[in-house]
């Protein structure tokens, strides 16, 4: 099955289903083998791993490169969280066509002004899209995919910007008529109230995905009751490889030897597994000449 | 001072210094913030992160794009694990043009053929670089640098190809006539007694840079002792990294929740830190009308 | 001296002075062949032959691929047309100090919103940037530079909007006070009227850049006249690889041989000798062992 | 019909066909309309349009981003002129795996070694690849892509190197077991007996191309004689336009001004018309809210 289709399937699920996040081609990797069924390419932590902010300081063809790797690495469906569509109209459609030649599955768009800023940022401050704009935004993407299950997924900031219940409703409705694959309701407060708030007035119109990055101690059971379509675990894997890194860089710098740190960490064999060295070596085997490496 | 002064003083310390890997801007961050003098641009690791096998799967230009990311979120020098200058003289001298322009304090390149493969995978297989034209190379490379500080390591693989200590001096000194600033002197064995008998014969002719990857149990204090000048650990921050996303993934894949994460791994606020958000809010308090974000 | 000094004191000169377009690496070299002092890197020519719309379909690292092969072929300096800067304030700056890692010795930018479309297509329908928020782009981007002969060049688009003089010299009082080096006044009249009421009232607060590509039919001394600082040639040498690849292309396919086509046509050497065939095999001497081409 | 099969129909037509060449979006584009079936991606335009040396100076990923502007503004296909496949037998099939996503109806690689310098500069000096070690890497080709009618062309170099008749025919075939799909002869005669002695021996085992830049003034009805497949035109449109620009510049430079070059040259309409303004000024009406260009 394409990727596309099985993004399809795990948002259109009756179920409610996962994705975690990913950040290169090692951390999507990793993602696959633990057993997610999708992974989610977060513009934060990409833009985090790369060095930079999460407000397009990298430019929209560096992210497609790290997407490329990605999926290179993988074979399950991805689903980039792809800002504003990094401009227009016009930016949003060309974008779509360059992630269908990448095999990446589907994108999320937001509803915020070029330049963006993190939602965790501010979000109060920061101003929405006029509906119309972003709705033509839409239509352009459905109207560019060549692959009818290439999914569009549109994430309402209204709660986030302080506009309540009335205008996210609004919103996701005008984004369903324009005929978006489903909505993302984002929201920063600890609890779900916003979530759940919304969930019942929507009354399933479309597949709802969330992020529960700031309501973490929410039980999962309750976006299974709500019906929920599907959770983004956003951000865990890039915030452990800090946590790890700050860690070991502090042991090794201070005790001057990488001794004691050798058991806690992946084997060295363990990176050849995951690059998939054993494969290059089956593939010499076949099409390299005895004695000779090949230039 | 510029970053190229800072690794060539460095290098040519009296004390034993350590270099700590890092493979894209988090981990480069991460590495400076340690408190590291220097970065170890690892081959194996910035592959690994990107996904690919360390085997010239990547680019040179999509090696030099991870470096610009890392060496624009850092104000440490960066040492380039340039593997065999990614072809003959003539790419390895672009190399050395386009690592100074993105601010790259050195390069190491090693005798081996182009495309590489990593020295820990059937390293006794692989044929050597002709002494000639790798001294060539390096001749080449020095008279292209601009900044006269600018490093050109040179990598003896010998001693992993099997071909002893006679082998091994005879390559040092040929790229000691040649210009090189110091030689990396490579080995897999899980002791210390190649690199021990090298630095008898070597006799402090030019600095000495090893990588103790796999006698990692050997004491530091013997490397100050035998004359090392740099001790480079290789690839730490990638395998933490891996240990860490594996775990973290597994749990949150198998409790469908987030919330037990949450304790272990980096805050979102430690996120933002790292990615210099509150430099661009004073920056939006300088340079935009206020209630405007610019576009 | 550096490209920067050189367009400073280029754009400074007593004299009216000339940048002619180029849009890639060989263009770029032909330009410095023919004995001009400096390049325009016009937008729309580079977007014209990446094969896209002057309309930001290109990314800004895209844009900055192509400066660096035109930086690298040629000693005279660059002046990017920089459209908007690429977004806000925050965007405008990183693009200041990726021009200067490559050498490109200033940019202009022009008072319109992200994403741009060409002036001479709609112009008149096209919205200006708010005056403070372009104002404090500006301001960013000098505050960022390191090299103090950088320069960067506000374009106004008022004339081409339809706003008039008194706009036009509101907004390039605004920008003179921001601290921009020069500015740039557009028309798309076919006579040198605007320009000229401009002029009168301006009295060479900065120094005035143009670009006739329009009023191409105005004679060169009235620009000396009337103080003009430097005369843009923008788009030619795009423009003219076009008729001539219609031509032979034409050509070719009608008569299935290129025997005519031979004499029309630069050679083979002199390909070779714009890409300095020449110090490669020089080079090749110098640093290959006889009989060896490296690897 | 996929631009692949549609290069497989031209390879294997019993009609004579012609490739001309094209080095970036804009070239692709006046090929297409000038009515030729099909593109050549050439190596050696391609490395001076972007200012560089034929001698893989450009990585082989620039080359795809050149590769991918060109098969997005063209619906007919692209042979790729892919040098010896920028490495050994694995980076060979990751190039094959890369061309595929971007549309890229086929590769030729050529029997030399990495890094290649130009077949017309020093031809015979040039080693020659070991024939099992280029069939394999054939092999590997052929094996990784994912849609059947993929074309993998052979180029065989053993005429340029002075290896004469009987090698060119044990290498053709030699290939031709390894499953290419053509194979292409070249020689660097003035005239076409190279080509001719070959012809009569290989009895059409396999479709055979050419590229005659050096044997220009031979008639094409003798390519039709002898049952060449494909001529390919290799890069009359970079020399073109060196000549036109070289021409333009000078003109411009000498009587500092345009005026005069105004009738030679292409309008601006027709830099507009080529990049498809128009299918955006109507993208804008069906998606962008009166008076609204979006953001």
């Amino acid at each position: 099955m394409r990727k596309t289709s099985r993004l399809k399937h795990l948002i259109n699920s009756r179920n409610l289903e996962f994705l975690m996040e990913a950040h290169n081609g090692l951390s999507s990797k990793i993602v696959e083998e633990t057993g997610f069924k999708g992974i989610w390419a977060s513009g934060l932590s990409i833009s985090a791993g790369l060095g930079v902010r999460d407000n397009n300081e990298a430019s929209w063809t560096q992210i497609l490169d790290v997407l490329e790797f990605m999926s290179d690495a993988t074979s399950i469906p991805i689903l980039l969280d792809g800002d504003t569509g990094y401009g227009n109209f016009n930016n949003a459609r060309r974008l779509v066509a360059k992630l269908e030649q990448r095999n990446i599955a589907g994108v999320c768009i937001e509803d915020k002004l070029f330049p963006k800023t993190n939602s965790f940022i501010n979000g109060q401050a920061q101003p929405l899209a006029d509906i119309d704009e972003f709705c033509g935004k839409i239509k352009a993407m459905k109207d560019t995919q060549t692959d009818e299950d290439f999914m569009v997924v549109a994430r309402v900031e209204s709660f986030i910007a302080g506009w309540g219940l009335e205008e996210t409703l609004r919103r996701a409705e005008a984004y369903h008529q324009a005929g978006v694959d489903a909505v993302l309701i984002h929201s920063h407060r600890s609890d779900i109230s916003e979530i759940e708030s919304f969930m019942k007035e929507w009354q399933g119109r479309l597949p709802v995905v969330i992020v529960p990055t700031k309501y973490y101690a929410t039980p999962t059971k309750r976006f299974v009751d709500m019906g929920i379509s599907v959770a983004i675990w956003a951000n865990h894997n890039l915030r452990t490889s800090i946590a790890a890194m700050q860690k070991i860089s502090k042991q090794i710098f201070q005790e001057e030897r990488i001794a004691n740190a050798e058991s806690e960490i992946a084997s060295l064999e363990e990176v050849f597994r995951l690059q998939r060295a054993e494969e290059l070596q089956e593939a010499e085997q076949k099409y390299l000449p005895s004695g000779n490496r090949g230039s």
